[in-house]
């Protein structure tokens, strides 16, 4: 079996893993769910975060895997005797506030990675949890949603466009001056579960996500960076240039996600200075 | 049988009857469906939008009922010979843009009214039409989610608040300020189907919504409003004024939903001028 066939099952078990290890967590679902502290990335950890972690460790564990992980909640752990070739990129459950209200809306993010930096993630998995669609990437194989090929969507004008733009930047005294995109883009949405909202821009659901708030993590985009980019989008940041952080779950980083490279230039232009 | 009974019954089968309208339009959901003109409202109209409006319609006349109908597509038309005392309120598809690009978020917002103004509608329904979820209020016994009743959250700090901000207003010249809003509210999100995320505040899920564009319809809030209030909510306009305008398909207005009166009193503080 190939290195991908095992990873697409591999997820797919981590899949009904996660699932069923979230289904209590559903049943009482409400902001008055306990904290349990605060996760390596900075984040409040709810019940339904650690239980996704650990349905995650375990199937990996149950294939006899050595790898490194790297969480939003738990930071770095090594598991096994050869840990350092694998590094395993972790969101348990990206968007645990809709989680936590019954928004319809959030996924677990999984990355394989051969080195410690973002260029080194070769497959990807974002599972949502609430639509039953499971999207796989492998570095120059393409990406999937439910097995079937993806690709992002060939709108080219800004009036004709869908943009995901995440604002959220509680206290954070950042001004993001999103006057421009507001008026120069025909729609922009946010459904508070970025990785999620960067399959959309790979399955061609959306045509952008742009998120300049400092706070992202490589743990949320890991995966889908790898979804987007098998998928014909161009990632880069604010100054076109590409993104390769360290994948280290306290590391951000700001980043535009565009279905191709004409929308790109567009959303470049309309966040320069001059523009 | 009560006329709250009546019209339960009557909405949840205009509800089956919708659903089975467009689905012939989710098998080829993309933006390459057909533009139908330009609806009452302004908007461009889809092939799901006429199918859920016909069904709509076509239940009610099954039901032998002379009513005025209000829609986002046909605007302003009479049906039956005493179309006077009852007026239909109709957003068929709210989230159009979601639906063609098969976002999960799109809902049919129908009310009733016994006046041509907002403060006459006695009954409502939103139905969720991708989560299996049915939003309907009755002036004065409340507001309910699959018949069971709901009520706005408790939440009264913005620091622990999710809050919905729609700030689509392209090419409008408007200048909508968001900063003190991303700035001082936790969360912040944007579905893309005001009516659905109006029955959100109404059922606790989030704790309020913001929509200062000049752009939204009665159409979109008739039911919603409604059902927040039913709930709990404190809906008025930026000015803190009580809102009840003609219900006409052309009639645009602002408004804040607060799941509660001191989140209503905090968020209306963010939005003065001198705050």
């Amino acid at each position: 079996m190939s290195l991908e066939l095992d990873w697409q099952n591999i997820f797919a078990e981590c899949r009904v893993n996660i699932q069923k290890a979230i289904e209590p967590c559903l049943n009482s679902c409400d902001e008055s769910q306990p904290n349990l502290g605060i996760g390596a990335g900075g984040d409040l950890m709810k019940p339904a975060d650690l239980a996704s972690e650990s349905a995650i460790v375990e199937t990996l564990r149950n294939h006899e895997m050595s790898f490194t992980l790297i969480s939003e909640e738990s930071g770095v752990k090594k598991y096994g005797a050869a840990a350092e070739g694998c590094y395993i990129i972790v969101d348990p459950i990206d968007g645990t506030t809709n989680l936590t209200r019954r928004l319809p809306f959030y996924c677990t993010s999984i990355a394989v990675s051969s080195t410690p930096y973002l260029a080194g993630v070769y497959a990807g998995m974002v599972a949502d949890l609430v639509h039953d669609q499971t999207y796989m990437a492998f570095t120059g194989r393409g990406a999937f949603c439910n097995r079937k090929h993806i690709q992002t969507s060939n709108i080219e004008r800004l009036e004709d466009a869908c943009v995901g733009l995440d604002l959220n930047s509680y206290k954070s005294g950042l001004n993001l001056d999103c006057e421009k995109i507001i008026q120069n883009i025909r729609h922009t949405r946010h459904f508070g579960a970025n990785a999620l909202e960067i399959c959309y821009v790979a399955s061609g659901i959306t045509d952008g996500f742009i998120d300049l708030r400092s706070k992202i993590r490589t743990t949320d985009v890991a995966a889908g960076f790898l979804m987007a980019k098998e998928a014909g989008a161009t990632i880069t940041d604010q100054a076109n240039r590409p993104i390769n952080v360290a994948l280290d779950p306290k590391q951000t980083l700001n980043f535009i996600a565009s279905a191709n490279s004409e929308v790109h230039r567009q959303i470049l232009s309309l966040l320069s200075n001059d523009a």
